[in-house]
């Protein structure tokens, strides 16, 4: 923390004023009571950024760019869930569950095996591929019957039914563009959204739901998600002094207090790790 | 103030016919005899900016972004009009009411000694929740029946007849958004929001309606409201000099003089704090 | 005005030849022979800029962002000819003129006296209030009969029959965003707003109607009024330098000679006032 | 010139080699042979940046944003070849023709005069007014007789009739916008575009039509008629350094060499004034 | 090139890296085996940047603002081949061929001897003209005889009878908007186009194409075309420290290397002339 | 490597945290341990930058703007895996299999003796061109029978019934964007994508589908088939301090870690070279 002074002292002694609201921001997350009950999401740094983790029973949105890591975030959160012992849900939306299992092995968690401990439940909810794939893969927990893909009741039904029937107290659901594309109308997307947060935090369980940033740009239309959720974590892939750097944000996290700046992060052995006390810009 | 003139000399002596204007503006409002009387908003800060509070009677509009705090204004809003007396009404369109008061425990804001007083009434306006959630919780005050959620006109009747009956002084819709979703054509929907802000200020209480910023940008489209409200209270999070930084600016306030800068400002332990003689940028 | 020059000399030498130009046309507001009569504004600076004032017998456009003033624009340039003797109508066409004039409370205009004497007439022309407001209030000076609003056609023919019964010289339409709105083909609002500035102009007054800006950018699409108008007048609300300025353009006014620079204005005790000599950038 | 060349190597030493190509342009302009007939603008200091005048027999755009002029420059073009003994055909397709020339009384164009000599012909193209204005005016000199304005086909036929009838060697069309917007579809549009364009040409007069700029800013979207007319001249309002500056700029003028650069332009007594020598930014 | 790389030491030592890759390109350009065979364009400059000409055989587009010569780039590219020997057809889209000879009346070309001896052919495929221009005219070679325009089928058929009739080495088709106007679904767009190109192509041709270019800004969206064409060639008009400048830039050439940088162009008596070597910023 | 951490130090001091972070990246990638086995592309440079190369068994959409090399990239990473003798497939959708092939004779690729060796399949499947062209063409390897191009799923089996029939172990297909644009609802395009890449994941292949980059801005909307491939790598056209570079990006490769950079490449006798330790700003 000193370090972290001394380079707002040295480097940013131009911009006092905005830093010192930046400063409060921080300094109220120390201090300030809070009674909602935290998650540790298991993301190096974040929790730090969260006071915490998330707030308990609530379902968080993590809106990123392509290759920004959301899956793996996703996943992370599942695994130190397990490795407390909560059991997680993974629904997979668009991927195979099988290539999300490939795409994770670079990091040190040994999915399989909580998989077989019924610590990590693999839900693959895309409808699309029942018929075209090897069928003697193991990973199709719960399969759909339907053949266009799981309508949002359904889904929720099945999620709640899963969460219920196996104790589960994590869930992620990863993306849920597609879900949301199916409602031309403005009005009947929001009404579905509200609808679909409210069940997932009436499971009781701790959700994240993941969804596409459209864009790359710091300035930007908000998404209709971003307001209806109860958190928001934004990962982004900026441009900065020609290079392009990964930085997290916490956008929004209903009912606690919490870092509002843009950090850093990378992809280590452990999954994602954020520098909560750098900068990006 | 002393301070607040030397960084004025100090820092923008170079822009100076600029803060001129700025200052009039101030001193105007310091200095010019109104007639409309004021209603406290118990926000810090935001009341010195208004020169005393919102014009009494009115319908103000408060758009902000994503986590911007859009729901504590509103809550913080009531909860100041309870603590002197006044009995106010939340009405919730798209979040759990017990949501909203979960969200603001860690104020130091006895929400529930109010509610049972009668001081502070919530009602639950999305009338999407009444069959999928635990029904014996005590928070709809006033459930609709309705499946769909109420239409504009019978969402007013209701408020209307609540605020006779209950004597109400404060009224806080949350979101309005989409309640005007609902009108694909423009002209509808103007007329709707017309008819909407009437309604409000003919109840005779002092009312804010929330509504969500689009954009991070400065410059942007104004949104169909913002011309139509009696006032508007902007909450932007703005990107300043690689710091996120949170801002309030009055855009319009009909009838009563008020500072026009934009304002930092932050969640404290009371809620929400504007610094109303800094400056963002 | 030397120290307007003064300035010119000091801080735009860099930038000499753009300077140049606006000098050239100030002199030519100052110097040209005009032949169309001027109806002073009562705007302290603009009949300056104006070079006397408006042309009679026009129609001018004055487009504003929410907060600009455009309501206080249309009833000053009203009391300002109620003064002169000049009996003036005001047509609201969106907001309750109860309201219109507790909102201008904050101003030395007296407004309800120059009511009484008829010298200002008040048109509510919203056709959307007449069942559900106090019905015992004095302002619905003359009241439309349809339930849906006037149409362009049945507002046209009451505006011309108060302009020859009541014998009006000023006209003030507020705003006239939502007649527009009806036309859904650009083609069609195109010759309805073409029609509508003819008509006003036809009657002989000296008319203002305002209208919305869409954006707080100064470059921007130009809105299709703009071009159809006899006169504009732009009140922007712009950021410089961290700063919210309020300034006035006159983008266009047919057949006489004027300001073309972006001045500073402010609201003051007898309303809006213009900055004639200053600059804002 | 020699103050102009001191400039640019005073001030644009550093961007040597843009210049150099501005330069080869006007250079071009001086030396080359070029065959197409001229006619003078009658603009002062347009005429010297185009080489003499409009390559004669065609049909040059002219494109402006609100208040730059465009009405003023096309009856100075006709007042130009009255006064050198060539009849003029003005069109007036929104505005008032009684209106047009009120509102260039404050030039020194004595345009009754020429009117009453058979040098200024001026045709009411709008099909609007003939029943709500004062039907005693003297200025429609061709009526059409169809309620719902003049079609395309229509009103080249009468153009085609009034050009062979009264030997006229210019026309103006002002604007072309309404003509435009009928049709929907942009490949219609187009066709009736070039049919335009080209009958005008057939005429054997040298026409220009007015049209608008669709926005303030210098980058853009191209519109459809610049790419089909025979030359396009611009008439900018621009920001610049804080001021508004007017500005023109000949885009393209098909057969002739011209300057290509952007150079300011006031309103003086005897019109429009070009500045030929001098540079924007 | 001396004078060229010491301008690069001197100029760009800042930003070296950038250079390099150009300098790259270039060295590419000069040393490398290249199989196709080159028809070189005639255009002074722009065959050094191609490393020789066209690749034989091929379809070029030539996308262009307007004013920025894309008709003169057409026919200066056939005037060389007739120049040359070889017969070239001019397909006129939109103009009058009459206009487009008269245009290019100032550069020193004998287009009408060129005509007589049957090395420049032009077709008028416009088929809106034939009933409403002067019939006597020498320019109409192949006359359509739909009413409508040609169809995209009919013209290619036409095309290609005459290249083969009359052993045609070059084509230029003057512009290719309407024709893909017709098509207003993308994916039946695209197929036209591809056929389009293919078609010229297996002619055994060498082809151009010119397009418009929808915007004066650097940074864009790209055109259907530019992805499907065999090679693209843009002509900007392009804002360059307050000068309007032309430029060049060889955006793609399939099979060949070139240079790839924009290099600055004028008009001159021969036509156009590129500065190969030279550069706009 | 030493010179590359020396630039870092001279030139990048400044901005020493945005570094820190691109560095840490690419210490994951030299020092990870990951499972999935690589396929090298053969792209000098590229390798180094993928740590090996692409994931085997993925799907990889290569996105590039026009003239940036995706044909290039196509068939140099076939003809790398042919001469490790690794059978490749390309399947052509817009151009003809001949022209892709004359393109490239530049390279010093034997493409010829390759498909004589079986080690290079071509499909012509644009469905477009059977009759049109030369008959007598030794190119369609495999031709599809419909007249309207090859549906997704029809194209799908064929290029299946060809993997397996013929073991090829790369596939590349050229470009996806006509495939895509036959879906209109944008839930539909996104489950055909899905699909599409899933099967070619199936096939066992390590895969590549070039698609169109729309625009140049570094900032820019991310488009559906960045988010639901297995990869991306992105083949930039930039503008930089007035030069035009050519840049590659690996923006996501899910399972692998990987430099995330904006890096240089150029054409040379081998095809693309990347510059992968050296920056384009």
């Amino acid at each position: 923390m000193t370090v972290f002074m001394n380079d707002l002292l040295l480097l940013n002694v131009c911009c006092f004023s905005a830093w010192r609201y930046c400063f409060y921001t921080l300094w109220v997350t120390n201090s300030q009571v809070t009674i909602l009950d935290r998650v540790p999401t298991g993301i190096k740094g974040l929790d730090e950024l969260l006071g915490g983790g998330f707030p308990e029973g609530r379902c968080i949105l993590v809106v990123g760019s392509p290759g920004s890591g959301k899956t793996t975030f996703a996943i992370q959160y599942l695994h130190h869930g397990a490795m407390l012992g909560e059991t997680g849900l993974y629904v997979s939306l668009d991927e195979h569950p099988e290539h999300v299992k490939e795409n994770l092995t670079s990091y040190n968690w040994d999915l399989d095996s909580l998989e077989k401990k019924g610590k990590l439940l693999i839900l693959d909810a895309s409808g699309l591929r029942r018929a075209n794939i090897k069928p003697d893969g193991p990973h199709p927990v719960f399969s759909p019957s339907s053949s266009e893909g799981l309508s949002f009741t359904e889904l929720l039904r099945t999620v709640s039914k899963v969460v219920e029937g196996e104790n589960v107290r994590r869930v992620a659901l990863d993306p849920v563009t597609s879900l949301m594309l199916r409602y031309s109308e403005e009005v009947k997307r929001r009404r579905a959204t509200i609808a679909f947060f409210d069940t997932l935090a009436d499971s009781g369980c701790t959700s994240i739901v993941t969804s596409e940033l459209k864009t790359s740009l710091m300035d930007r239309r908000f998404q209709l998600e971003e307001f209806l959720s109860h958190g928001v974590v934004l990962l982004h892939t900026l441009m900065h002094a020609g290079n392009v750097v990964r930085a997290v944000q916490i956008e929004k996290m209903r009912g606690i207090s919490h870092d509002t700046q843009i950090r850093p992060y990378q992809f280590g052995p452990t999954g994602i790790e954020v520098f909560p006390r750098d900068k990006v810009f």
